[in-house]
C-alpha cells in the first residue's frame, strides 16, 4: 500500500520521477493481487486505484487502460519466471521446468495469476487469446526439438512420442499447479519429479 | 435465445409450470454460456437476463442470487460429465477417464465453464473453493485406491507412486484441456493416450 499522503506522479512540484515509478509500481503491484485474485474481466481499476490510495483518474495517468495495466502485470510475471528458471545454455529443459515448479510454489500471487488468466484467456474474445496460444505453440515447438535431442543423446525415454510429451510436460505443471492453488497441502515437487522420473528418464522403468 | 413474447413464468395466466420450467432452463443455458466466457465473478445477472430475453427482475424469480444460479449451471455441468463417464462399475478408472476426456473435446462450453471456474476458485473466498478443494482430494483419494488395486492386478505399473499419479491423471487431463481451448488444433485424445500408456500401463515400456 502507497500512503494517501503521496502525491500523484508528475502532479505539482513534489511528482519527480522516482515517485512517479514508485507509485507506477505501486499500482502495478496492486493490480496483480486484485487480477490473480478475479481474473481479468473480474478486476477493476477502482479496486485497484482504492488499493494503492490514488483515485481513479490518477491511475489512468500511469496506464491508459485496462488492458494497459493488465499486458505490465503480465510482462513482470513473464520476467519474474524466467528469472526463475535460470539461464537456458547452462539448464536442461527439464532442469528449468523444476526451477520453475519449485518457483511458482514460493509465488502464489503470481501462479494464481497465471492460472486464471490461461482459463480466461480461451475465450477467443480475451485481450490474451492469442498471445497465450501462440505461447503453448512456441513451447511445445521448442520442448519438442530439445526432447528429440534428448533422445538421441539417451538422455530421454526413446520410445515416447516427443510431440506429445512435449504438450504433457506444460500440462502437468499447469494441472499440478491448480490442485495447489486449491489445496497448499498439494505439493508440486514430488509430483513432476514423479512425472519426470517415470514418463521421461530412461533410466525407468527397468 | 427465448423470445421476448414469452412471459414470465408464475406471472399472468400463460405462466404455466412447464413455461416456467423451460424458461428456468433456458437462464442456466444462458448462464452456462457466459460464465463458460467470463467466469463466475465476471459474470452478470443483467447480461444473462439480456440473452434470454427475460429483465434482471424475471430471472431473479427463478434464482435468488448469482450464486444460485451458478451453483445450478455448475450441477447439471457435473450430471453431465458423469453420465459422459459412464457407469462406474462397468468401466475402469482409466476408461471413465478416457471417456470423459473425449466427452470434453465435444462440448466446448462446458469444458470452458470448468476450465475457468476450476482457476477463479483457487481464490479461498470464490464460493466453489472449499468444494473444489473437496472435489480434488476426494478424487485423489478414490484413485488411489483403484490404482493399488490395479497394481496388485498387475494392470497398472507397480514401480509407480499410486498417490502422485492419482494426482497427474487430474493435472494432466485439466492440463490438456487448457490448451485445447486455447488451440483446437490440439487433440486432447492422443495426448491422453501417451500418457496412460506410457507412464501407467505396465506393457510400456519394455
Amino acid at each position: 500500500m502507497v500512503t494517501d499522503d503521496q502525491p500523484a506522479a508528475g502532479r505539482g512540484p513534489r511528482g519527480s520521477y522516482a515517485t512517479g515509478q514508485a507509485r507506477r509500481q505501486a499500482i502495478v503491484d496492486e493490480a496483480l493481487v486484485v487480477f490473480s485474485r478475479t481474473g481479468f474481466h473480474g478486476g477493476s481499476l477502482r479496486e485497484i486505484a482504492k488499493r494503492v490510495g490514488v483515485t481513479p483518474a490518477g491511475l489512468l495517468h500511469h496506464f491508459a487502460d485496462k488492458e494497459e495495466l493488465f499486458a505490465e502485470v503480465l510482462r513482470q510475471r513473464d520476467e519474474k519466471v524466467r528469472d526463475a528458471a535460470g539461464d537456458p545454455a547452462e539448464h536442461t529443459l527439464i532442469g528449468q521446468a523444476k526451477r520453475v515448479v519449485a518457483h511458482n510454489q514460493t509465488s502464489r500471487g503470481l501462479t494464481s495469476l497465471y492460472a486464471i488468466v490461461s482459463a480466461e484467456a480461451t475465450d477467443p474474445e480475451h485481450p490474451s487469446h492469442t498471445d497465450f496460444a501462440a505461447r503453448y505453440r512456441t513451447r511445445a515447438e521448442e520442448a519438442e526439438e530439445i526432447l528429440r535431442r534428448g533422445q538421441e543423446a539417451g538422455e530421454v525415454r526413446d520410445d515416447i512420442d516427443p510431440a506429445l510429451a512435449a504438450r504433457l510436460i506444460s500440462a502437468v505443471m499447469d494441472g499440478i499447479q491448480l490442485q495447489w492453488l486449491l489445496d497448499e497441502t498439494v505439493d508440486m515437487v514430488p509430483l513432476f519429479d514423479e512425472f519426470v522420473q517415470q514418463y521421461l528418464n530412461p533410466a525407468h522403468p527397468s
